[in-house]
């Protein structure tokens, strides 16, 4: 049987650009990304009943190890964006996190149109799953719970 | 007759520590205040009628000349804040905005009590008002009217 | 005998302005200034004697209590900057920098005149001093002595 | 003839971590390495002669397309960071920058062994070479003659 990884811990949230995050460009800075994709991440586990916080007060980590990003269109000060993260473990301790950013539908006019036109950026970040000492170890029952996965049964 | 400048234009949002605000020292880093005060600033402007992107689009910048934080308590990663921001013009082309952030009442046992218990940090923010070149120029009507004083009348 | 509290541990660094820390105005996003403050408190500790990492595994910190920032001129992206840093001991436990950036005099034409000519932002910083447990403690005398203060002898 | 697309526009610069860019977890925030790249693509291009600012005023830009980063290790507030660039056109309209961080090897005892060992991040980036108006545009010579690439001769 072949495992499809379809993501089925997804979440969608909106958030706006900052004027702290532009930059003379008149867009988004680069990294900022990376900071709304751990938005994105921190609200994912929330929903899925999992806050990183009481993870990590667990002792249950999340370190990153790799983090990807393509860049489609602008993103100014107050642009609503629409992100949407996606869960999946891969390997025997890690966890991805899918990304997709667009400008949010009701914005404005020229994003009242398919998401692929509307794309800002795209990305992926991996994880590994530690302990508080660093030491990698297998995700516990109560993360792969919250996460379901499909294929995976 | 007094102007009392107790400022009517008051507005209050909500925000979450992100991770990426956190230092070493398990509370916010000092600089991320003044990034939340935009976003006061930001939705109590949108919340007024006169978004700042809208201004700045019309010509009319807020161009920052002053700002001022003390800082009373920590905030950790993914406390709930609660932001509370007023707008007083002062002088002929001065625009002020005041900031208090405490921990949010909902959030935790230790929030449940007084703002004065609960509080993170108070400031404030003098803007100049200034058109696309740079000018110094006086509140347009619109401005005036969108940003009520008690006491001008 | 009067204290003129005249600043002698006093630091200047250069640092250029990243594109990262510009904005859509065009100039640095006014937050950067605290982390710039930051760089300036760094560099004099270091100066000094007293590296601040060192410091903290001492178990003596510097939380900041109070930021102020007044804005004068614009920075862009590559602009080469230059900070003065001075640090005084006040009240009990206590330890202020004061800070003023202005272009670098060999940046650029309009730079080789004089400071007040060249001024970016100006500001102060006040820390407490305080044990790992954040318990105010007096200033140790390693750190009285690496930063002699004029008229106290 | 094979093009080996070795990099010989090669630059190394130090950094130090600052106070702003650690995270509650100790180690430096995961976006920072893109803004650490900037950094090392910025001096790569002013040791190349065509300072990127300049760029910019001739009307040649560099908007990011890509990035992708991979975290090694830690690096604590105050840590000196030894960043390597490399640059190299790839496509008729890109040019890629590939980037190592690793501990300077004077810093600190665990840090005076093989760079492999003293590791903190490893990455790249992928930028579009436009116009003003964001038109993609075939390098142009005095970019190409800065930039020298083995194995185009």
């Amino acid at each position: 049987m072949i495992s499809k990884q379809t993501h089925l811990a997804e979440h969608r949230i909106h958030l706006r650009v900052r004027y702290s995050e532009t930059d003379q460009m008149g867009t988004f800075y680069n990294s900022r990304a990376l900071e709304w994709f751990e938005c994105g991440r921190t609200e994912l586990l929330r929903a899925a009943g999992v806050p990183y916080a009481e993870m990590e007060a667990r002792g249950v980590l999340l370190p990153l190890i790799e983090a990807h990003v393509e860049y489609f269109g602008r993103a100014r000060y107050d642009d609503l964006l629409e992100m949407t993260t996606r869960a999946a473990f891969c390997g025997k301790a890690r966890l991805r996190f899918d990304v997709e950013i667009v400008h949010a539908p009701s914005e404005q006019s020229r994003a009242d149109c398919a998401p692929a036109a509307r794309r800002i950026a795209r990305g992926y970040t991996v994880h590994a799953i530690s302990d508080a000492a660093g030491k990698p170890i297998r995700p516990p029952d109560w993360l792969l719970t919250a996460l379901p996965q499909e294929g995976r049964a």
